[in-house]
């Protein structure tokens, strides 16, 4: 164990998961804590940061996705307090009606998860985190899952949830997707194009793993057998900045995705093998892909702990 | 203006009043406020650090007066945030209701006054203050202000309330009078023994002025014609430690009091005079005792900002 301390107090690692709005961000978070145990790792989701209920926000000119709608000053200082090892009591804003309630004591374990609309946005945030993930499912997919979940969990209607989509695609443009550009991998999953895969086929992953930290040796791995399903190419970014881009098909097999799993995991020098919580998206629906993209998650949890990370 | 600035934020002055429930700190402090203006002095209760709402205490073994009861490591956190200069997003406790409510976001102004049961009951409490004031009254005129305060604005009956007060004496001795030691100043507001004051006398108080901060030269200005109402004297205070004793009776005549505020105003070479807004116990209720206690404070108020001080 190498952990650094302040004071005596141990220093969790620390992961922040920025997406948009039902981008996938607490599916890819419930994996990975369902992999490490709540014994050892805490999630947060700083969209409770929240400076007005839902009622107060029907006057304001802008959405939750301004950031002038959240407290990020208190959010920077939560998160400095998290990874120092210290509790915070984190607000709470109940997505079922609205509503800020009574808030919550929480101590950080040895890793802290922390994932919601803005966990990027500012430098002294960014600061906190070993690792920084950037989610952006193509658009379509992203409406699809919003509308799902909102009319399922959140009592709203199917036009109510396209016409907020609407409403908010501006700030989306000017406070969200921008943090895509601080991440250490940038995940992408979607159908591939032009395959007719059948019904159920999970979504592929395509991730960029930029050189903003030292990722698995990915490269020694895939030979020629796995290209099929996975493969590995460096290309240039949106932005023109080299980078190495993963992909993983939906199609890919179990018995593929597992080589894979296994080869990053034994580089980890960690006993045991992958957990088998990865890749879960409902109980009875499992993604290599997801489980895939956990795995280098954390794969970088384990380093940042160990310090042999950046 | 010599405020110490960290990073550029301004630090406020920091003054905690500390004691047990319906000690008078709320009255105190309502002066306080009034007398500085809003716009310069912000006032919290650290009572709102409850762990546990009404119903949860119910099943506990211990009375909010226990620090287990209270996020004592969360109120060191938010008063060092404060005497920093930095905003708190700070609990809520709502007294009519006894739940957990929405959090408020405070933020610190040139003066903060932080009152409640605890805000000395630790050595990094402690370290966020310029001055501490312990407030005392008489255990029988305590428990009558309770009676009167909980029946009136909490929903209790008086049966109710006498055996709270019986439940929480232990506490009280355990954890909220130790905190009595490290006050700047101790105040007592009792009748006086032995006169029998017509009714409607406020109370008299004796102010424990210790030599932990620099008072105000009152040993020039308590002359002669003086001492009926009003007169200091040194003393061993109950631990045997030295201390000045300035005893206000409730009988000081307005134009007494004034001649003694005015000369501790003149002390501080600040323009104007002595606030009108001291002294209010309600609105048709004025005391010169409180308000020359008031005076006293916002004396150490001002040297705590012009640093000229501790």
């Amino acid at each position: 164990m190498t952990r650094s301390q302040v004071d005596g107090v141990p220093r969790p690692v620390m992961l922040a998961i920025a997406g948009d709005s039902a981008s996938g961000k607490t599916t890819l978070t419930e994996g990975l804590v369902g992999a490490l145990g709540e014994d050892r790792c805490t999630s947060i989701c700083v969209d409770d940061y929240h400076q007005f209920d839902r009622t107060e926000r029907k006057e304001l000119p802008f959405t939750p996705l301004h950031p002038d709608c959240n407290y990020i000053d208190i959010m920077e200082q939560h998160l400095q307090l998290l990874a120092l090892g210290r509790p915070i009591l984190k607000p709470v804003y109940d997505h079922a009606t609205g509503s800020l309630v009574r808030p919550e004591y929480v101590e950080p374990k040895e890793f802290v998860i922390v994932e919601g609309l803005h966990p990027m946005s500012t430098k002294l945030l960014r600061a906190c985190f070993d690792v920084m993930v950037f989610l952006e499912p193509p658009e379509e997919i992203r409406h699809q899952w919003k509308v799902q979940r909102d009319c399922a969990k959140r009592g709203y209607t199917p036009e109510q949830v396209l016409a907020d989509l609407e409403r908010r695609e501006p700030e989306s443009e000017a406070f969200i997707r921008p943090q895509r550009r601080f991440a250490d991998i940038v995940a992408r999953f979607a159908p591939v194009p032009g395959r007719q895969d059948p019904p159920g086929t999970p979504l592929s992953a395509e991730l960029f793993l930029r050189p903003t930290i030292r990722h698995p040796a990915l490269s020694n791995v895939l030979t020629d057998n796995l290209r099929n399903a996975m493969h590995l190419k460096i290309m240039r970014d949106k932005d023109g900045t080299p980078t190495d881009c993963l992909h993983v098909h939906g199609h890919a097999s179990p018995e593929e995705a597992r080589q894979l799993e296994k080869a990053i995991w034994e580089e980890l020098e960690t006993a045991g093998g992958p957990p088998e919580q990865l890749g879960q998206i409902t109980p009875d629906q499992r993604s290599e892909p997801l489980a895939l993209t956990q795995l280098i998650l954390l794969y970088h949890l384990f380093q940042a702990r160990d310090g042999t990370g950046r």
